[in-house]
């Protein structure tokens, strides 16, 4: 209804251990790179959106600190924030902006610096985005032991193994392995997966997405200023969103998070996607891998294996390049990383990339329906995104 | 360009030191009038905007906390911040969510419990709001710190007296003491404001903001859907915004703040408002009141006065009702008081009943032109919002 929006620049850091840099610098290597993509200069940008979470970080309100340090001032501003899928909540604001009219050119950035806190605090304040006062006060609930609690019901009662677990973590580091990006760009084998020590049973170290670093940012623009600057604009399509209880005992099904479903319903029905058979409209998927457990969630929620068949598409190695759908071919939260306002950013620069057919040597999945899907959640399914990225407006 | 959007609901809490109530229960009270004031329920709302900057309080990420507690899952969610602007940060976006045809009825609610932290901490907390490694680690300074500094250079610059800020306190808490839902609803004299202890000279206690918990929401809808909910909509007809420098050293006039200039220039264009007599077009302005002099600034920065003039406005009462122009008749972030996240969506809360004729006895301003503005702007000129409702589209 409203006007088309595409991405006609992208940029991403490096992810990983980033205390060489400040957050305002950080977001600058993304910034900057994106503007030399689509071509443009700080003054071609209408409205600045930034994703970031920072409850760890020294900057306490980090828009205007960035926004001046690259250079975009006095363009309006805001951060946005819904945990871990803080990322594409600033995507989706950013291509509202747009399509409303509001605005010809809007950056994205997604940013977070998770190490300046020491380990412990950090894993302690991410568990306040669970549920805080009731499962975080009373039972100590952090995100290790919330994945824990959905991996020991999927295996109880699906049959899915400590094994398929790991298999995901070997497919995720092996795409890594060819990301230079990537915060752990080395492959693992399922050995060392499996005697990796447990961080919370059945989640081995190797089944739990790092604590990282990282920035990343896209430019969007209407279609009129989107063909001006490019060849190759890849179109949001499509955006669903949803959220879920924050009480993990008051969802319908815990196994099937219902953000995540209504969000996907939500996005391919605008897309056209036959939710019986996403797999054969799509040419890639980057999916909210935090923990392993989580991406097998996400192959049923999203409608690519039945409820309880997700673990056998890893089995079967469906979800490497060349199976049914390739998954997290970037390395996912799991080995490129999950700098939490910087990852819904970093699947849209990933997903561009795929679909203009300029990603790293070996990873390149073969672009075929010319679409792709990413899928950001915050907290436990607290909050879902989903969005369709594509060739064609 | 997009689709027009209106106001069709609103709710405002009571403010003040509420620790009677969770963060949930106070946005509740606002969400619960607003979709009375709507006549509709919450499977009617398509998307929720939060806006709370949330550095004080207990709960960190309450976006979906807050759609649990107020029966809004699974509807989609975000948490938006940009300093003291956060409200109209949030309301700009839910308007350009409308705008731009991904949901036709947005709820956007503003909501700050800052009591919860002791004070000091909190006056700490918001002066981070400022430039934080800079100004706020080398210098010390806090938010009473840097409008003294206005203050002062305005006073040296252009002969304005304490009284004349003074007086903008008598005012501001006149027409609090007329408004049951403001934080301090009783007149002070301008003996006793002057009389007050200096905070940071010259600015004393009457002439700062308290530190308020509150909540405000207003419920936006798409023209069709406006037009079948209410014979009284009132409009959003024009959205200005823009940032400066975090540092204010780097500003180019440190008493004309260029980012509410700008964002007063962008929404009067859109308007059509003539820049160089607006109060003609105005029947109402609510402004940024955190400090006494922070309401004159604002009277030459969105053009009632002459840069340097603005103190003579309030000195002449040309700001009460009956004068050229009404400002903060509510009683302001001053009297009414400031519960950050809100404050920008309790000023269209005010302004849609001002518009509608339906304000408290005794601070209904005359309804002539129909249109009215507010000015909400973020730590010290960093984030600037400006709004122009209307009873036209």
């Amino acid at each position: 209804m409203g006007r088309r929006v595409a991405i006609v620049g992208v940029g991403h850091s490096k992810y990983g251990y980033r205390n060489d840099v400040s957050l305002a610098e950080l977001a600058w290597e993304s910034i900057k790179q994106a503007l030399n993509d689509a071509g443009i200069g700080q003054e071609d940008i209408d409205y600045v959106v930034y994703g970031n979470v920072g409850v760890w970080s020294s900057e306490p309100l980090p828009a205007v600190v960035i926004n001046e340090y690259a250079g975009l001032t006095p363009r309006g501003t805001v951060r946005v924030e819904a945990a871990c899928a803080t990322g594409s909540a600033a995507i989706k604001l950013g291509h509202d902006i747009v399509a409303s009219g509001e605005a010809d050119i809007v950056l994205v950035v997604g940013v977070e610096k998770m190490n300046e806190s020491p380990t412990p605090t950090v894993v302690e304040l991410i568990g306040r985005a669970g549920n805080y006062f009731w499962e975080f006060e009373n039972f100590g609930l952090t995100f290790p032991g919330y994945y824990a609690l959905y991996a020991t019901a999927y295996m109880a009662r699906y049959g899915a193994t400590e094994e398929d677990l790991c298999k995901v973590a070997v497919k995720n580091h092996y795409y890594a392995s060819m990301n230079p990006k990537a915060h752990f760009p080395r492959q693992i084998t399922l050995e060392q997966c499996m005697q990796s020590r447990y961080i919370a049973w059945p989640l081995k170290l190797f089944d739990c997405s790092p604590i990282t670093d990282g920035s990343a940012a896209v430019i969007l623009a209407s279609e009129e200023i989107a063909r001006k600057l490019t060849d190759t604009p890849v179109w949001i399509k499509a955006i669903g969103t949803a959220s879920d209880t924050s009480n993990i005992s008051r969802r319908p099904d815990f196994l099937l998070r219902r953000g995540v479903m209504e969000a996907a319903r939500m996005a391919y029905k605008k897309a056209g996607i036959d939710p019986e058979n996403p797999a054969r409209y799509l040419d890639a998927a980057e999916v909210h891998d935090a923990f392993t457990i989580a991406e097998i969630l996400t192959y049923e929620e999203l409608g690519f294996a039945k409820p309880g068949e997700g673990y056998k598409l890893i089995r079967e190695g469906q979800t490497y390049i060349g199976g049914l759908i390739p998954v997290n071919v970037s390395g996912g939260l799991k080995a490129k990383g999950h700098p939490l306002g910087a990852t819904g950013v970093g699947m849209a620069v990933e997903l561009t990339k795929q679909l203009r057919g300029e990603a790293d040597k070996g990873r390149q999945v073969p672009v075929k329906n010319g679409m792709a899907v990413a899928n950001n959640v915050g907290g436990t399914g607290h909050y879902a995104y989903v969005m369709i990225y594509s060739l064609q407006p």
